[in-house]
């Protein structure tokens, strides 16, 4: 049995995927509800009282949630879960050498989800979670254009400085010379941000502006076990989720 | 000189608030730029550059920032500052006798941050952080009527069964029978909507629904450090921050 269990809504990448990429890039096995027939069941049994009240795990808001069976823990919200791995899977700066440097990386995710995954699922669901985009569309269409004009840059510019910077140490990642799970989550978002706004994207790209973040994608995408992954019929497609594809949101910036 | 310095946009609580009232409950001494004639520049410094690249704190996005002079240690992100101090100062569980109840707190702190202050934000900001309230006024309309009616609700529900169960252990807080960093920052999350929009949060409480919710509230405001502090000069008062009154968003729900 594998140690690990995401449980998270099939059908698209959402919150979930910065999960299974810590998971992945660390090689260890687990076990996803994305990839079973029972999946839907699942989360909605965990958000809705199913976690047995045992004295252990408070009940649970919403997916993405982990299980951990060797340490009995279910918890939930992304950076939560992605800070948790990342000291379990060795993905953060080494405590023996930097102690707070954890700190640093835990604030880079929580940037880099705030303005790359929170503020972009508001471009299609500026009003309200429970109504239809079609409802909300032409709030839609006004926040999505400011965001690509005001927003995007502002956060491509932000971690372009962050890349620059002596705390990133030398090589292409965001602290500290290593790969850590912050440069998984902005891979990640910049992968989401890319498939909902291409027109903006191929823009910053050909801009030259952001090179550095472009090429810590570029280089997240060619490590072995992501490659792998991404190739796989693990990585769920982009669809009506976080990340979703509008042609009239399509605003260039 | 204090250990702890907090960098904050002075005039209104906002997201700073979390971090002063961990520090306050804890007792420990810590200067503020909200209290000085200076805050404003001291912010805008920090975020545009301002902090030395000395190869050791990456560049900061946005306040809250929370300087550490004993560790030299710059963070930003509220619920990574708000992480980091309640190791620092006991408000968490005690990892001795529970190791992994640092993750359930903190899970709780993001789903409250989540639901209870970046939601209610946006209900005077749904389009954009760029514009002013009035130039978005219809949006925060339709917004802030669906969050009363549905959001709202859901939250206090979710946080009514987390004080019930069994995760929460005897007495009034979140876990573990004893209070964390987590009990504070619900307590200014309710504080802030209650300021905002006190039609709905004086239903809510007439309705009993969420008792235990709001005798955490009246708990966590009884606290002698907390009531001290609420009483003095050191607390902003609400104004055009983060919760905020506008008669016309003040729904009943």
């Amino acid at each position: 049995m594998a140690q690990y269990h995401l449980i998270y809504w099939p059908g698209f990448p959402g919150r979930g995927e910065h999960v299974r990429l810590v998971l992945e890039e660390a090689g260890v096995s687990y076990t996803d509800t994305a990839q079973t027939s029972e999946g839907v069941n699942e989360v909605i049994s965990h958000i809705s009282g199913g976690v047995p009240d045992d004295g252990v795990n408070p009940p649970i808001l919403a997916p993405p949630v982990l299980r951990d069976e060797e340490n009995n823990l279910v918890i939930s919200q992304t950076p939560n879960i992605v800070l948790y791995l990342g000291e379990q899977l060795g993905l953060l700066p080494d405590p023996k050498t930097d102690p707070t440097g954890k700190w640093k990386v835990n604030e880079l995710v929580l940037t880099a989800l705030d303005g790359l995954s929170n503020e972009v699922h508001d471009c299609h669901h500026p009003i309200a979670v429970s109504l239809y985009y079609e409802d909300q569309k032409e709030e839609s269409l006004r926040r999505s254009e400011d965001w690509v004009k005001n927003r995007l840059p502002k956060f491509l510019a932000y971690f372009e400085r962050v890349l620059g910077s002596k705390s990133a140490g030398s090589g292409r990642w965001l602290y500290g010379g290593r790969l850590t799970v912050a440069d998984l989550v902005l891979f990640q978002c910049v992968d989401g941000v890319k498939f909902m706004f291409p027109k903006a994207t191929k823009k910053a790209e050909r801009e030259g502006k952001y090179g550095k973040v472009f090429a810590l994608y570029n280089a997240v995408k060619e490590r072995p076990n992501i490659k792998k992954y991404l190739e796989s019929e693990r990585r769920q497609n982009y669809s009506n989720g976080l990340y979703r594809y509008y042609k009239e949101l399509d605003f260039e910036g």
